[in-house]
């Protein structure tokens, strides 16, 4: 999936700003779900949150002003009560990669208390692109 | 009320973005709210909400990196169903005009319906700062 | 052109925050020039930029997550000196109109002084979807 | 240093969304600089860039709307090339942990190319709150 970088994004460096990666995250995710028939709106609209519980990004080369980058997205550890995706931010143009990280969340329950993962998004989040031994 | 510009307003020009100071008009009406006694917070638990209907600003001078910029903010037309306010946005160290503008909003009852403002949110409007006639 | 409004625009009313739609604005004239031909990467490079002295939204009807929306760009006043342009938000399902506005910006030469558009910019801009008499 | 949770910081969970942490984060160093006789602008202007080259966030608690948080910064680790810095996000009323995190940043010229700290910069981020051993 790949996004724009605009001049929104950018800070008087000329450089994409550090925290708009983890935006990206959010839209690499939520086209993961859209890619497997879901979406995080319906994810939600069934009862379930998947607030994140902690995020990072390295980052290797800027990405500037008006750049294509592509988010890849991998299931990178699901668990009863939590998942961890992964992702990396590449270069549309050419493929290099710019930056990867991951986030970390939980299930929560309409009562605002953890849940386990219902088994319609079990099933998907196993169909997900899963993270190879050498990702980030 | 005054605002640093931070390095995440910034873009690639050296300015702040020019819908950060929509931002900072939100800052400006929630800080007079609660320079007259209450707080948006606490409007909001009251069951009334005030979303914006309109909302416009003239660029003077650009802000930039680590400038602090202070809002003044003006009620420039209360009604029933509506309020107006307006800002300025000034350069705190030599009261400079940067920009100024005006947000309008309607007050919207927990059915999401249009609502009129409750008497002593009324009464807090009244005495707020009026915008004079030469305003923005 | 397209957007998808995401986690990160909403705000705790469940909309997209009023200032974003400025930021949709800026993916609509940037799209505009994109389809002319052209890009503003490209018009900066050539040594003229173009910075808002002035912008307003109407907001109509609320967008929400998830929700796509399209940006509808047209040009609605090109002088020597300025440009005006003119949105229309609408949702990309069934076509409904949630915003509209403007904005209006200076031609800037590399010494930050106002300039003229080039002439490619000019004939450019009179190609340009223009605005019709009804517009917002 | 305080920073109040705006309505465009919360998102339709009614929390301060993820990446507005990293915003906070920013704030923190630069306040941190500000404290100890510079800014991250005379850094800049004496010709060395701090780009963030990783960060991390663990989230705790949320902030919620017109949520007071503090950003306590401290160095966590300084070396010719960079420079690491370690945040506590604590909600002010209370001193309760809501977040944390840190950020690594490379000493950039104005080639940009890697440079080493300037004295005077390493003079001060010597002086600076340094992590303790338990830190985050």
């Amino acid at each position: 999936f790949a996004i724009r970088v605009r001049y929104a994004d950018t800070d008087q460096m000329g450089f994409a700003y550090y925290a708009n990666y983890l935006r990206w995250f959010e839209i690499g995710r939520a086209e993961m779900l859209r890619s497997l028939g879901t979406s995080y709106r319906e994810v939600e609209a069934s009862g379930i949150a998947l607030p994140v519980v902690a995020a990072s990004c390295r980052y290797l080369k800027p990405a500037r002003y008006d750049d294509l980058v592509a988010v890849e997205t991998a299931v990178a550890g699901f668990r009863r009560a939590s998942v961890r995706f992964q992702y990396r931010i590449v270069c549309e143009l050419d493929g290099e990669l710019l930056a990867y990280g991951h986030t970390e969340h939980c299930f929560l329950g309409r009562d605002g208390k953890p849940a386990r993962a219902p088994e319609s998004l079990a099933r998907l989040l196993e169909r997900a692109p899963q993270a190879g031994a050498a990702g980030g």
